[in-house]
């Protein structure tokens, strides 16, 4: 047996944002498993703004997909043929299966979800990478404590959305940002102490009116403006996590930096970066913490699901630079 | 009895290099002390990257000195009256004096210095606040061990060439960067084991040629393109001190900030500004330190030390920035 399947290559490396002469979009028949392999047929795509800087030839944590490769891409799906012994027809798994409607396997960094605990798209977002994500940083970056101020950019995005309400959980007085009255009024459903508009600009000002006495901890998935921003509202001996710079990914050139770091020295505070797979080891810690949230209504994991197929995935991924999406941002198969 | 005092006040909020409109010179009397106070006649004067700030009107760790007060500064000098119980006439002393001739002072944050351990100038330098300043933010934002590689800018200079010694000292591989070929030749003597030249340009090449496999932590006096050439220089899990960024503080505008920042996720790495006044109550054990490293010939503590009486004090500052001295600066009254 055979599976037509449509995926999507990386034809050219962009300048600035992915267009259509990045892409190109092939038919293959995936056949049989191997003995060892198994081959998924995908139902959701992550869309990641790591993805971003995997089309760049330049050294970076993870490396650069190469031309005329399938584009990579979390996933998950349903296995419909295998030779891998702890893999079964019928399991539902993630991984780093690319953009493509079959993939073939060897279960390496695969994981096998348990849809009684949670929907597929939640294993993709609040207890999949972007939670864990969101609960390293804030447990092994910011190490928060009761009562201080944690300021969220992107916090309407999937990884910020978790930040911010485990954050919450902590205790902490948790003020997010994010862009436009949609996104804002969501957060302020969620429960956030206070919400910002990072479309209304002064964000200096919008920091400072929230946060008077300074921020203790502040979750940068965004770099720019916004850490500056953050920069000049510390409070004595604050944290920085650096997890991503969403706005500067499409850049054509280096963007400028922090122009406010000193405020490290003047409030003695720490910027530090992290990436998730470093705490491999411990995700089951932060499944368990993250389900039992969600369980007790403490957590509202959310998705935005686009329903174009594999062929979509290049508007899809602008989508998530131009912020379609609140939680975790998925296109269905 | 009575003095007669020159003293150097701030007349105008310099922008950019302060020039002749930055100070006024005044003549005055200082007279006998009153109860609790003695008199200082000073007989050195530190010159500090950080004067700079003080000039500013903005929030930082120390006030601005206003218009119309004498110029903040650090210096030591011999006691002539005295109505003060802990301080008596003859004894050597260092505070934050002022720059002036003579001072009266209530004994607040004053130091007595023993010339038995070290001369006047030294303890302005590798025994002061400098020496503080470098082993504190070795040893605690730092923390290096045997054998990592320890890159320090501004090498040659009062912070810097006590940070590299230090690390040189703890078996770390130490690369220093200075402007120019006598700063550079001084590095050498001093046992460094590479010295960058940063008047050669390329700083990105010259790190990377000295420090192949990275940095595990560079102190920071500098800021500007030399912290760029660090962030693209890092090693795994490195660190870096914020101690300064001197390039940076004649500059009208703020300038840019390190476009390279996000080297600190790339390589899970920390930015860390300290300030060597909050570790105030563990001098000693840095004196104790310092001043046995001097014995044993492992330290070389060097000043450079202007000769022109205190109303040359706004030429030897813009020396400071143009970096005339090799080791601590200090003017002689």
């Amino acid at each position: 047996m055979s599976w037509s399947s449509q995926e999507v290559r990386l034809a050219q490396r962009p300048l600035g944002y992915p267009d259509s002469e990045t892409w190109e979009i092939a038919d293959v028949e995936v056949g049989e498993p191997g003995p060892g392999e198994f081959v998924v047929n995908l139902e959701l795509i992550s869309l990641d703004p790591a993805m971003r800087g995997w089309l760049n030839d330049v050294r970076s944590y993870a490396p650069p997909v190469g031309i005329g490769e399938v584009m990579r891409a979390y996933g998950a799906g349903t296995i419909v043929a295998s030779q891998h012994d702890h893999y079964a027809v019928g399991d539902v798994v993630s991984g780093t299966f690319g953009v493509r409607e079959y993939a073939v396997s060897d279960g390496h960094d695969v994981t096998k979800l348990d849809l009684d605990v949670a929907p597929m798209a939640t294993w993709l977002g609040a207890l999949g990478m972007p939670g864990m994500t969101a609960y390293f940083g804030l447990e092994e970056v910011g190490r928060v404590q009761p009562g201080q101020t944690v300021l969220v950019s992107a916090a309407a995005g999937a990884v910020g959305s978790i930040v911010a309400q485990l954050a919450k959980a902590k205790g902490c007085r948790v003020i997010g940002v994010a862009g436009g009255p949609e996104k804002v009024a969501w957060l302020q459903e969620v429960g956030l102490d206070e919400v910002i508009d990072r479309k209304e600009g002064d964000l200096i000002r919008q920091v400072r009116r929230a946060a008077p006495d300074g921020v203790d901890f502040y979750f940068d998935n965004v770099g720019g403006e916004m850490l500056d921003a953050a920069l000049a509202n510390l409070a004595f001996g604050a944290r920085i996590a650096l997890c991503g710079a969403i706005s500067a990914y499409n850049e054509e050139k280096l963007p400028e930096g922090p122009r406010r770091y000193m405020a490290l020295l003047v409030f003695r505070a720490t910027m530090q970066g992290f990436l998730v797979t470093d705490y491999k080891d411990r995700y089951d810690e932060a499944v368990a913490e993250i389900s039992q949230l969600i369980a007790q209504d403490r957590i509202v994991a959310t998705e935005t699901i686009l329903d174009g197929g594999v062929t979509t995935f290049p508007d899809a991924l602008l989508g998530l630079f131009s912020g379609v999406n609140t939680g975790k941002l998925l296109l269905k198969v």
